[in-house]
């Protein structure tokens, strides 16, 4: 009797079989393997990556073997918003010039990193280090929200920018926290412009975007 | 007056200062720097990288860092095939099993890990490490040519089979060696099929990949 493999248990058998037996030495093979555990990077772009060190000046291979492992020395997160810090205020905290009445609200430290790029703003942050997610237990326990309100308590705040992404979660966070600011007299909560993206078409974009583009709208000056 | 920038001044300007002030701490924007080095990852999948580092355990910081620095240990070249080893002899060229009679040519030591993973060849290899490319300078010296040549003047080869990319310089470096081993009578040169590939579309084929397919076309045995 001729025994076939259906489709999935094929794969499975080309992926263990190709696992086990590498073909490669086993030093390069472990690093194809680490890198490929990267969030985005398959095999076959960890196999080019390893390769391609393989062929570079030792010092490249150093500079990034030691840049990996001493990534976290000396980093700490802020005391005040929760951004990545050299020391214990980061250097947003740190700046003299920036206008501490204005906290922009977001995800995660990368948020911070592109609304910096953009130099359009010139308060301060703090990051929640997530969003509220029922389904993946996080609560408000989990995030840094009673830091927030702390901040609001504690010095003069005049407005709270929430800048975080518009997704269920995203929106239930803004929600979470415009309910949250609410009996503080004096804070005004705003969220960041959604509209078309600069160079964008009109043709192009999806309805949500276009909707809000249009309530969104302001008065041409 | 007022000085415009034209676009490329202006990119170039973001570009130069993005660059000298960073915004995260030292020892991460060090990380992101040496990721965004390697081939085909920019700037922001570095950013993307570092930060999930950094919210992953020690161990997995350590394990990559280590095998980083010691990728190259233990890594020699293969005194026959040139393909990477372990030890003096790769695992193909050790293997008693295989057909030491027919040997693979290829440009690449990936090529030979894609070959293998395919299963469907029992002989051995010799990979070149390039292709001839007078543009770039690279002559038959600059080779694996004459270690190939050496192969096959001492052992009872009966076939080479020639599984260079189907480039310009690929095929300049298939004439070569088919030029090269026409004196050794009973070595039989051959090249690996070109066509259509397996779930690929008659309808979304290349002109010269239909043209090679109806060249090369066999008899249904």
């Amino acid at each position: 009797m001729i025994r076939l493999f259906t489709l999935r248990e094929y794969r499975f058998f080309c992926y263990t079989h190709t696992r086990m037996s590498s073909f490669l030495p086993k030093s390069i093979q472990n690093l194809i393997d680490e890198f490929s555990r990267l969030p985005g990077i398959g095999p076959k772009t960890a196999e080019r990556l390893a390769i391609h060190l393989l062929h570079s000046p030792h010092s490249k291979i150093v500079g990034l073997g030691e840049s990996v492992l001493n990534m976290k020395e000396g980093v700490e997160f802020c005391a005040k918003c929760w951004h990545l810090a050299d020391d214990s205020l980061c250097h947003v905290c740190r700046d003299e010039a920036r206008n501490r009445g204005v906290i922009c609200v977001v995800e995660h430290v990368l948020d911070v990193v592109a609304i910096e790029k953009s130099r359009a703003f010139s308060g301060v942050y703090h990051v929640l280090h997530g969003v509220l997610s029922p389904m993946d237990g996080i609560g408000p326990e989990d995030l840094k929200l009673y830091e927030l309100e702390k901040r609001v308590k504690e010095g003069d705040v005049r407005e709270v920018v929430l800048a975080v992404n518009p997704s269920v979660e995203g929106e239930t966070t803004a929600l979470y926290i415009t309910k949250m600011l609410r009996p503080y007299e004096g804070v005004r909560v705003t969220r960041i412009a959604r509209g078309l993206p600069v160079g964008g078409e009109l043709g192009y974009a999806d309805e949500s975007t276009i909707s809000r583009a249009i309530v969104g709208r302001m008065g041409v000056e």
